[in-house]
């Protein structure tokens, strides 16, 4: 890291940032130019150590150089990881399609989509049986009779599900019957829910925050990470910007920095990225064509009954059309599709 | 609500949508223009009949009229509500100052800064147990240990004490010994913890999320009413923006939009608002003018050897020096300070 | 548009705003409810007439029905249009690439990057002959000898060119040189120079703002189409955000927001939207999968050599490369590419 | 600044951006730490410089020292600077306070309007000539009409006037009556206009852009300074955020940053800042307890009639009454008001 010195630091702050350094554990070189002395430190940075520094007297700011996650960095791995689930694999070649409605609502409902989804080459499953809702008057889900019913939707297609955990106190009960599990944009800086699923051996799809930057986010898989589990896909699912056409800014870009900074999969969520069905099947294809190791896509049977998240959900129709599209884009770009 | 339907509607996408209307209870009223037919609709709306409707075939979008929080608004009291905590009230004339460090870190740490804190006037000690830290090889918080010395802190000076709860699973340990609940900016839409909070009997300190919209953050507040606790007071902490001078954007207007939305009062946190201590001065300065309900303010007695948030910690002569400025700008305002 | 009244409103304020309504040529009808009275009003609506009655005693907000713009909605055509440059085509199924350097350096460097864009499949040369720069002691454009080397580069490529314009006492001078006229970010919102641009004959290159919503996007494309000048094409070229990793955030879904929305043509620049050449190729090829109606990609024959924008700059090799990929996802999606 | 290399930087690429360091003049120093090796490079540091650096072989990105604005910058005075326009001067003890309508509309308006505010303390008049308004179907100004009017007004009041131009053509027109020019918001990255009012010899009030960075602002005051004209107010106006409940977010800390990076003094505009008159007063307030150098605020004798911004125009005696309240504030914080 770089410790820039205020204008004017006398010799004796100077000194007593070197010795601080020293005792921190850093090897340490001043540059005095003419406006400003810069001191380059190398050697084992921590918050607190940066902190600290920040504070004496004569330190302007401390510039960081080196990025803070270690086991979710692509130098940790220097190649991409695969994940699987199952025999859904993310991080390869093929790029798998999860989709299902936003909430379990009923074994009609959740077995009709997923037989549909199952027919248009979907690889796994989604559905929500605890849903974080904004309003506490809204449908909050079936959670665990919800449970049972992907367990059976599973059994009926053979594709295996994703669902949300929202509390540490259900990650047990959920993990007996999902094969992976969501960690949920409002819950991406839930500490102690991350910490619950990176003890777990389930999977974890890791929702980037609604105004997480990709630092914050690749920071988030770091404490799954580091808590022993290793198996994260990280899920763009669009930011909260200024823009109110779309529910949410989808930021593809994310894909390709993603793929620079880390060797984890990352799949796109276009349907809670723009909030609008109209605008899922274009924004599918380019995620494709950006790289996306997978797709999350919220499709129903009857969107206009759905009790959640209806307006950016597919009917089958329209999800079985968009998926006949994917396949030349992804071969285009290396990749493979049903 | 509006329901305005899409240029060239069809009378039987028009009657269809009639239909629905009254189904779902509504009093619907069509007016034709010449571009556009809108319904106007009155009655009990939640999510689930507005979503529905919004994929109907002929609407293009459904206007809401009335705002989605009962509780919380303003028309539920008629009057600002007044919440205490032991002795001290937050929302009548008096604004109370709430300081301590950022997090707990050892018996010195804590004591001499509460008496500090305590000389000066304020009224309320904070101070972390539990850290919700972005790294996960930062300090994470002396958890029950801190509890105990915060208690002792209280027992010392009198000062009753707000502290941070991150688990639902930890509400029950940490109500034995706090005298308010504090839900993080981070946990601000973790509704298995809002819900817990909810359950209990001591006042919580709602943080806006860092990209809340008043909207959500009032819903949240909802959250906790609903759930039979009325003892909310929020508290603004910064938005985040692209902005980097400044850790986040203090937005001091949410406190006027609050007085009019809501009967809640509001304390501003200028500290991480800010996250910097040289900006924390005229920031309260500037939130006693706005009419804030109280301040929150970070203060370490060695904040360059703090285990977090040091850059944005007053030392204790700076905090004394502060607080002696308040009283009069307080007093134009018609309010009471130390 | 509807009028909603405040809770508890009078009578006698209820008929003074009907009163207003009806002087504004309004047709209106109220609707009462449990909670609010609500008005819908149906006519020619204006700025000012909203505002004013916005500020009438008893009413609590105007919720506007219709948007704003006219010659730039969708309604006004019905169907896609086409603009032209030359032989270029922008809105129809061929998918032209706009390519070249940030700013117009030399001769050399303008020549030999025109002569490898072109070889490579480009269909329109840019370059910046009047720059503007954040800092003001950057380069700032060769001005009028940049113009002639465009003209130059262009009698040797046969490629049309679009520059940018930045004042409108400069129209005329660079309208003699220039095919279209680019109307930088930063101006998205000068409306004198909209003015201007929309009383020339040339078609215009509208960049969307910085921090522009697609609604005062098209609003800036109504300036230039009421002053007589429907040749306008939208260009996305990325947002602001929190998120640092990009330069901005490059909106993809802008492009189907804007199909939905209006007739007019768009483009994207990832160069800009990205600010990193790494992010360029991915992001052109999710465009195109996105339906984009062009591309525009800043080439540079020495990006370490660049007086500006080095590196969000593709080498002429990287560019061929990413050309070669884009023809089968545009033939994906419906389209054509070289 | 400090160049940071890639991992794995080889011998070769670490010579050869030693030698172009070397070239430009920098005296250069290596560290090389168990990661990375960074150069520290201390020299006259240019944009072209520095992007040419970034783009080299085995850089991976370039961490700049220095703030990039000099005239601008508190180092270039050490001491808070005094513009003056006419007798008022903004910088000093005492805060003026401008005020008056967002547009000049007729004779009897303005001169109403300014004969109120004026004997309710104001210390300048503001008026808009010409109006930069997102509907080109909207009030557009009443243009050299209005600027004889705003002359009036000075006359009948003692009061000088602020208004703003839009076009570098209309510079020298304004410039025959106005005191002080307005940059607009819409206009700061408006680079020719900055010139031509950086050749005047007018004081200027730079309005903040609406997603302008703090830095960005103070560079368009150094466009204005490094033209010769280094009497410049700064104005803050709030910023565009995701937040909707205010038409912008007021920045208030901007003012605290302000005072610290620059010498200039900076002013608040609360009117534009939240877009509703209610919150006008308490933002006030709040502006002069942060520090502020003065404050802009929008005044109509008839809002609800008012061609443009009446929602967020306060009535004369709204005005009249929150103006008697702000000198106690103003007080105890060590300025004066009337």
């Amino acid at each position: 890291m770089i410790v820039v010195m205020q204008k004017g630091v006398t010799v004796e702050q100077l000194q007593s940032v070197m010795k601080r350094l020293q005792d921190f554990g850093f090897k340490a070189h001043v540059s005095e130019g003419v406006e400003r002395t810069i001191i380059g430190a190398i050697g084992e940075k921590t918050d607190e150590k940066v902190q600290q520094l920040e504070m004496m007297q004569g330190v302007e700011r401390i510039v960081p150089i080196l990025q803070p996650y270690k086991m979710a960095a692509m130098e940790f791995c220097g190649q991409r990881s695969l994940v699987k689930v199952g025999k859904v694999v993310f991080g390869g070649a093929h790029v798998p399609v999860i989709a299902g409605p936003c909430a379990v609502e009923s074994p009609e409902q959740l077995c009709q989509t997923a037989a549909e989804v199952a027919a248009a080459g979907a690889s796994m499953l989604r559905g929500g049986a605890y849903k974080p809702r904004t309003s506490p008057y809204a449908f909050q889900g079936m959670e665990k009779e919800g449970l049972e019913l992907l367990a059976e939707a599973r059994q009926q297609t053979g594709l295996p599900f994703v669902t949300e955990v929202v509390n540490p106190g259900d990650v047990d009960l959920v993990g007996r019957y999902a094969d992976m599990f969501q960690i949920g944009a409002r819950n991406m800086q839930n500490y102690a829910l991350l910490r619950a699923v990176g003890l777990s051996n389930h999977p974890v799809l890791l929702k980037r925050g609604l105004s997480a930057t990709i630092n914050e986010w690749l920071m988030a898989a770091e404490y799954i990470m580091s808590s022993g589990n290793e198996a994260v896909v990280l899920c763009e699912r669009g930011i909260r910007t200024y823009e109110t056409e779309t529910r949410n800014t989808l930021d593809l870009s994310a894909v390709a920095v993603i793929h620079r900074l880390s060797h984890l999969p990352v799949v796109v969520d276009p349907s809670h990225g723009t909030g609008k069905w109209r605008y899922v099947p274009p924004m599918c294809q380019a995620a494709v064509a950006a790289g996306a190791d997978g797709l999350m896509v919220e499709v129903h049977v009857r969107p206009e009954e759905a009790l959640s998240d209806g307006p950016q959900s597919l009917r089958p129709a329209t999800f079985a059309e968009m998926m006949s599209k994917l396949a030349p884009i992804a071969s285009a770009v290396g990749r493979t599709m049903p």
